[in-house]
C-alpha cells in the first residue's frame, strides 16, 4: 500500500507529553496485539482481528454465490447506525451520494430512518422488478431497532403482495442471540451472525460491512488489506509508525486543555458519509456519563464533520474566527478518481487570474494548503490526514485506524468505549408510549 | 397558515430574562419594522422586505416564460453556500435528497464544491440531451468565488463543443457590480441582479432563490407568504407572539452561561439541507472575531445539524451523558407529506410489541416524544418547533423566522451578523497560490 501520511506539526503537542502517554498505553497496546494473535472473539476489542478472519469471507462467499443472480441490480440495505453507516460511507465514496448517472453498477438503497415518503417510493419502485434483480439485506444486531423494524415490515408487507418467495430475497445479518435470529431460522431466511461481542460501530470489518460490499462486487480482500496494515502500524511501538496512538493522544492533548470539539474536515465531496461514520463512532464511544470507577464525569468530544470546499463558505467563518474549541483533522486525497484540466481559453475568461490549464485536483491543493495555512496564522490546532487514493484498501486502513484510535481514547479517558447505555433511556419511553398507544 | 408551533417550557429560561432582552431589542425590532415599510434596499437588514417585493416575482416570471420550454427536464444550479443551500433546502425538503424515482418532474443537479468525478458524469449526461431540455443557473454574487468559477468554466467548456448557442442556455445571478454581470452583458448572456447589500446568505427569498424554484414549477407566491407571515410576526411587541424574538433570547440565555453549540435536531429525514442552511447562517453570522466596538471577542455558537430519528443511533450517547454544552432545537412536521400504515399481521411478528396497526407518523412522534423525555430526565434544555406540515408556505415562514433570529441574536451579542471577514483569509492564498502556480 502506498503511503498514509499523518502531518501533525500544526498539531503543536509536546515531545514529552506524547512520550509519557505512549508510555500509559503501553500494556494497552500489547493487549491489542495479543488479540489479533489470539484470533478469537472474547474480548470487546476483539473487532480489530475481523479483517484477519478468513471464515467470514468464506461464509460470505458462499451466501454472495447462493444469492447473487446475474441481473441483480438493487441492494436494500436496512439498517441505522452502525449497522449501515460504514457500508454507507463506502459506496458513496466510490460512486457519490447518488448513483443517478451509474445505471450500469448494482444500485444501493439505504432505509435507515422511518420516512413513509421514502419507502413508498422504494416499493412501488421494485414492485415491478423481477426478484432475481434485487436482494434486501436486514441488519439489525439485536433485531430489536424500532427503526429498521417498522421499515423491513413495511416494506416486505408491501412486497409480499408482488413476489410469492419475497422470503428466498431476504438476508438477515443479526447476534445468535437475537430474536431475529430465530425468526430467520424459522421462516428459511438466510441469515449470517456477527460475534455476539462485537458492537455495530466496530463491526465495519464484519459480516456487516463485508456481506453487503460483496455483493455489490467489491473486492472485500483489499478493504481488509488496508485494514491489517492499519491494525499492524497500530500495535508499533514506535509512536512516529502508530497513527492511530499518535491520534489518539494529540487528541487527548487538547481534550485535556478544554478543547471538546473535534472537527474532520473532508476534502472530498463523495467522503461525507465516512466522516459521519467516524462522528458516530466517536461520539457513541466516547459520551459517557460515568468512567470505569463508576465516577460520574459527563465526559466527550464533539464530533463535526465538514465538508471541503462546501463548509469553507458555510463554516470557516466561526472556525477561523470563533472560539478556539476544536482540534481539527484535515483529511484528504492524495489523487483524486478522475481530474479534468481547465481549457487555455476559458470560455468566460479572467474571472478569476491563473485558472488557465489547471486541473482540478490542483485547485482542490491550494484551497486545502490555503485553508491550513489560514488556520495556521490563527494557531489553530490542527493535523491532515492524507489518503493515497480512493481504493476499498485505502478506505480499509483509514476506518481500521479510526478504531483503534477510539480505543486508545476511551483509554486515555478511562472509559468502556464499547457500551452507549444511554441510548436506552429514549427506546424505553418508546416502547412504553408504543404500548399504551399515546398518540394515534 | 397554519399555526406554526414553539414550545419553549424545557428550555427554562426565566420570564425577567425574557423582559429585560426584549426591552433591549425594542429599538431594533422597530428598526425592522420600519424596513419592511421603507420598500427599498438600503439596510443590512433590507432582507426582510424581499419577501413583500412584488417586482422582483415580475422579473423572475418574465425570465422563466422565456427560458422555460415544454420539455425542460433537468436544471443545473452552479453555486456555493448561501448562494445554493436555500434552494438546496426546498428541493430536498420535497422531493428527498436523492430524485432517483421521481423522473417526471424537473431534476435538480447541484455543482457546488470542486468534485471532477461529478462533474465528468454531469458532462457526459448531458451532451445527449437537447438543449431545451436544460438550464444552467450560475449563481454568484461576487463572480469570484473559485470552485463554482472552476465549474462554470468546466462543464460550459465541454458543453459548447455539443451545442453551439450553449449560452442561451444559462441564466446567471449576480450583483451589478460584479465582473459576471458585465460579461453576461456582453456575452449575452441572460441575468438576474441581487440587491448589492443582501448577502447570499440572507438571500433566498431574492433571485437566489425564487428563480431556481419558480423554474422548477413551485408557486412562489406561497413561499413568500409564509415568509410574509414570519416577517410580520418577527416584528410583533408581545414576546409571546414573536418567534424570533423568543428564540433569538432563549439562545442568548445559554450562550451567556457558556453553552456554546447550538443544536438543531431535524425530525425529518428530507430536511437535512434545511438543517445545513441554517448551520451556515448561524456559523457565518456569528463567528466574529470582534464585536462592533472593535472589541476582540472571538464570539461564536458552533451549530450542529442532527437527524432524527438516524442521530439517535450516532450522537444521541453523548448529547444524553456527555458534557451539557448544547442548547438544542426539535424541528418536525406535524403532517408528514404521505403515511403508511402497518399491517394488523406483521411478516415477522413480534419482533418489537405494539407495532401493528400503527403508522409511521404515529412512531415517528413516539420516538419524538421519547427522546424528549429523555433529554428532560436528564435536564437538558430545549426548544420544539413543530411545522404544520411540509408546504412552501411552512418553510418559507421557517426560513424567514431563523433569518430574523440570526439578526436578534447577532444585536444581543453586538456584533455585525452581515460580513464574513475571516473567510478572505484563505481566499487571499487561494489566489496566490493560484498565480504562484505551487502545485504543479
Amino acid at each position: 500500500m502506498k503511503k498514509f501520511i499523518i502531518d501533525s506539526i500544526q498539531a503543536h503537542v509536546p515531545k514529552r507529553f506524547l512520550l509519557t502517554y505512549q508510555k500509559k498505553l503501553e500494556s494497552y497496546r500489547k493487549e491489542l496485539a495479543s488479540i489479533i494473535k489470539s484470533k478469537s472473539y472474547e474480548m470487546l476489542e476483539s473487532s480489530v482481528y475481523l479483517p484477519f478472519d478468513l471464515n467470514l469471507i468464506e461464509d460470505v462467499s458462499q451466501l454472495v454465490k447462493q444469492k447473487k443472480h446475474a441481473d441483480l441490480k438493487y441492494i436494500i440495505l436496512i439498517g441505522i447506525g452502525g449497522a449501515n453507516l460504514g457500508v454507507k460511507a463506502i459506496i458513496e465514496a466510490f460512486h457519490g451520494s447518488c448513483s443517478f448517472f451509474k445505471q450500469k453498477q448494482i444500485q444501493f438503497f439505504f432505509l435507515d430512518t422511518i420516512n413513509p415518503q421514502w419507502c413508498l417510493s422504494l416499493i412501488k419502485f421494485l414492485q415491478n422488478k423481477r426478484s432475481s434483480e434485487f436482494l434486501i439485506i436486514f441488519t439489525s444486531s439485536s433485531g430489536q431497532t424500532t427503526e429498521v423494524v417498522v421499515n423491513f415490515e413495511s416494506l416486505s408487507h408491501a412486497l409480499s403482495k408482488h413476489f410469492k418467495n419475497l422470503f428466498h430475497r431476504i438476508i438477515i445479518i443479526t447476534k445468535k442471540e437475537s430474536p431475529l435470529f430465530k425468526k430467520a431460522q424459522t421462516n428459511n431466511i438466510a441469515c449470517l451472525t456477527i460475534p455476539s461481542i462485537i458492537g455495530d460501530r466496530f463491526g465495519i470489518f464484519s459480516t456487516i460491512g463485508i456481506l453487503p460490499l460483496a455483493l455489490a462486487g467489491f473486492d472485500v480482500k483489499n478493504f481488509q488489506k488496508g485494514a491489517q496494515q492499519a491494525a499492524l502500524n497500530g500495535i508499533q511501538n514506535s509512536i512516529e509508525e502508530n497513527p492511530p496512538l499518535l491520534s489518539a493522544i494529540l487528541t487527548y492533548f487538547y481534550y485535556k486543555q478544554g478543547i471538546s470539539i473535534h472537527n474532520t474536515f473532508l476534502f472530498d465531496s463523495n467522503m461525507e458519509s465516512l466522516g459521519k461514520w467516524y462522528r458516530q463512532l466517536m461520539a457513541e464511544s466516547l459520551g459517557k456519563k460515568q468512567d470505569l470507577d463508576k465516577k460520574n464525569v459527563r465526559t466527550g468530544i464533539t464530533p463535526l464533520v465538514s465538508m471541503g470546499t462546501v463548509d469553507l463558505h458555510s463554516m470557516v467563518q466561526i472556525y477561523l474566527a470563533g472560539p478556539k474549541d476544536k482540534f481539527t483533522n484535515f483529511v484528504y486525497l492524495e489523487k483524486t478518481q478522475q481530474d479534468i484540466k481547465l481549457p487555455k481559453k476559458l470560455p468566460l475568461p479572467q474571472l478569476i487570474e491563473d485558472l488557465e490549464g489547471k486541473t482540478h485536483e490542483q485547485i482542490i491543493k491550494i484551497i486545502l494548503f490555503s485553508t491550513m495555512l489560514a488556520y495556521k496564522k490563527q494557531r489553530l490546532p490542527f493535523i491532515s490526514i492524507g489518503l493515497p487514493d480512493m481504493s476499498l484498501e485505502s478506505l480499509g486502513y483509514y476506518m481500521q485506524f479510526r478504531m483503534l484510535e477510539i480505543m486508545y481514547l476511551a483509554k486515555l479517558l478511562n472509559i468502556n468505549a464499547f457500551d452507549q447505555p444511554n441510548v436506552e433511556d429514549y427506546k424505553k419511553e418508546v416502547r412504553r408510549m408504543l404500548k399504551e398507544g399515546v398518540i394515534g
